[in-house]
C-alpha cells in the first residue's frame, strides 16, 4: 500500500505529516495525519489513534488539539484519520446534514444503500489504517491505544471494546456512549445499518458492555457546559453500564467546559499521559 | 469604549474570548482575542500582546498558537489583534495581494491615500487597543510585553523599540527585521508611507537601533527551513545592529523549522516563560 505525502512540518522536535492514499475500504482517497516524535534510529514507538467528531477532518485535531508537546515528551506517535469517505460520487452531501454522510461516518461499515460501498469507516480504522501505519511509520504494533471526541469518542470506545487485548488504553472526550438511545446515533445507525436494532448493538458502547464486552479501564472527560451533554452524550449511561460490569471507569465532569477543541486541548495532555502509562510501562 | 463579546470558551482553567468593537483609529469594526487565565478575584495580571503575520487574523494564533497552557501556568493575559482593518469600503482587496492591504497592515499609520483613513494599525496596537484592554480586562498596565510572528515580529520589535520602558519584554518568531531592505517591507512601507525612505526608518527595527533606539534585550527564534529566511527575514541584519548597539540579543537558529504555526507553537511556551521572567519578577 502506497501513501502520498501532502505536507510535513517540524514541530516539537518531531515531524507532523499529512498523508493521502487510495483506500481499499472506502474506494476513495483518504487523508490522515501522523505525528512522529523525535526518536532513536530504529526505535519502534507506541501509537495512539485519535478519532474525530462530527464535521471534522484530520485537520481539526492536527491544528487545534495541542497534542504534540505531550507526544514529544512521552514518545507517542499520534494518528488522526478523517471521519468519512469524501470525493466525487460519495453519497451524503454535507449541505443536507452535518450529522450524517460526509464528515459523519460514525465508524461503522454501512450495510444500507447507497452508503455500503464507501462508508466503511469501521474496517478502515480497525484494519486498513493500522496496517498502513505499521508499514510506513516506526510503530510498535503491540503498543496501540485509541481515543476520540464525541462521535470519535463513540468510535474509540466501540473499537476498544470489540478488540480486547489490542488496545492497551482507551479514552474519550465527551463521547456518544449509547448511540442507540440518542438522536445523532439513531439517525446514523438507522441510516447506515438499517432498522434492525440488534445490528446496532455492536456499535453502541453501553450495549456492548451489557452484552459482555470488557476493557481493563476507561478514562472519559466531559464538560458540564457541553450543549450536547444531556441529549446526545449521556455519560451517566456509561457510568451505570461500567458499574454493573465492574469496568474501572474514570469519569470526570469538568466544570464550565463546552464541546469544543478548547475543552479537548485542555485535557489532551492528561489523556496522553494516561495512555503512556499503559503503553510504555 | 464598549466591546461586544463574540464568543467565550473555557480553556486551561481560564477563558478564551473573542471580542469586537468599533475602532476609532481604523474607522471599522475590529476583532481581537483575549485569554485570561484563572486568577484571584481583584488580581491584576501582566499582559502579553501578540502581533500576527501576513494573511492572519486573531484566529490563527488563537487556534494554533498553543499559548494557553503556558499562560495558565505563568498567569499571563494574552491579547491577539487582527492584522489590518477589514470591511466594506476598506481599500486593499486580498485577491490582489497577500502582502499588502487586507491582512497586511504592517503596523504603521498609513499616510498615503486611499489607505490613510483606515490603515492605522500603529495607533491601534500602541494606543487604542491597550486602553480598551485596560478598561475591560484585569490587566496590570505596568506589566506589558509584546511578541509577534513575521510581519507581527516586525511590529513587536518596532513597537518595543519606540516605547522604551513600556514593554518589559519583546520577542519574535521569524520577524522581518529590516523592512526597508526586503521586498515585503519595501512594498508595504512604500505603499502606506510613500517614497520618502526617511519616514520608513521609524518602522524598521534595524534602522531604529541604528538611530539610537534601545531595549533591554530581545529573544528571536527562526527556523533554518523557513522559505522566507534569506529574502524577507534576514535575521543577520538584526544581529549586526544589536551587536553594534550593545543590545543583548538571544538569536536562535532552530534546525529544520519552517515559517508555520508548527514552528511558532513549538517555541511559544519558551517565549512566554522568557516574558514571564521579566513581567513577574
Amino acid at each position: 500500500m502506497t501513501i502520498q505525502t501532502v505536507s510535513t512540518n517540524k514541530a516539537h522536535d518531531g515531524i507532523q505529516g499529512v498523508y493521502r492514499h487510495a483506500s481499499r475500504e472506502t474506494q476513495t482517497e483518504m487523508t490522515f495525519s501522523v505525528y512522529v516524535p523525535q526518536h532513536n534510529a530504529g526505535a519502534k514507538l507506541p501509537v495512539v489513534y485519535y478519532l474525530s467528531g462530527l464535521t471534522c477532518t484530520h485537520a481539526n485535531v492536527t491544528e487545534k488539539g495541542e497534542f504534540r508537546s505531550a507526544c514529544a515528551e512521552l514518545g507517542l506517535i499520534f494518528v488522526a484519520p478523517d471521519t468519512s469517505p469524501r470525493g466525487e460520487g460519495v453519497p451524503g452531501d454535507p449541505a443536507n446534514a452535518y450529522d450524517f454522510g460526509l464528515g459523519a461516518g460514525f465508524y461503522v461499515d454501512a450495510t444500507r444503500e447507497p452508503f455500503a460501498r464507501n462508508y466503511r469507516m469501521w474496517s478502515y480504522v480497525t484494519d486498513e489504517l493500522p496496517k498502513l501505519i505499521g508499514e510506513h511509520f516506526p510503530v510498535d504494533s503491540a503498543r496501540q491505544s485509541i481515543l476520540g471526541h464525541s462521535m470519535g469518542g463513540h468510535g474509540a470506545l466501540t473499537v476498544a471494546l470489540r478488540h480486547p487485548g489490542r488496545y492497551r488504553a482507551a479514552s474519550a472526550f465527551a463521547p456518544i456512549v449509547a448511540p442507540s438511545q440518542v438522536p445523532w446515533g439513531i439517525k446514523a445507525l438507522g441510516g447506515y445499518l438499517g432498522s434492525d436494532r440488534q445490528a446496532w448493538r455492536k456499535h453502541d458502547a453501553v450495549a456492548l458492555i451489557e452484552d459482555g464486552a470488557r476493557v481493563p479501564g476507561l478514562l472519559v472527560d466531559y464538560g458540564d457546559a457541553d450543549q450536547f451533554l444531556t441529549e446526545q452524550l449521556r455519560p451517566e449511561l456509561l457510568q451505570v453500564a461500567c458499574e454493573k460490569a465492574n469496568i474501572p471507569l474514570t469519569l470526570r465532569r469538568q466544570s464550565g467546559y463546552d464541546h469544543s477543541y478548547y475543552f479537548i486541548s485542555t485535557f489532551m495532555a492528561d489523556h496522553l499521559r494516561w495512555h503512556a502509562e499503559r503503553l510504555t510501562g
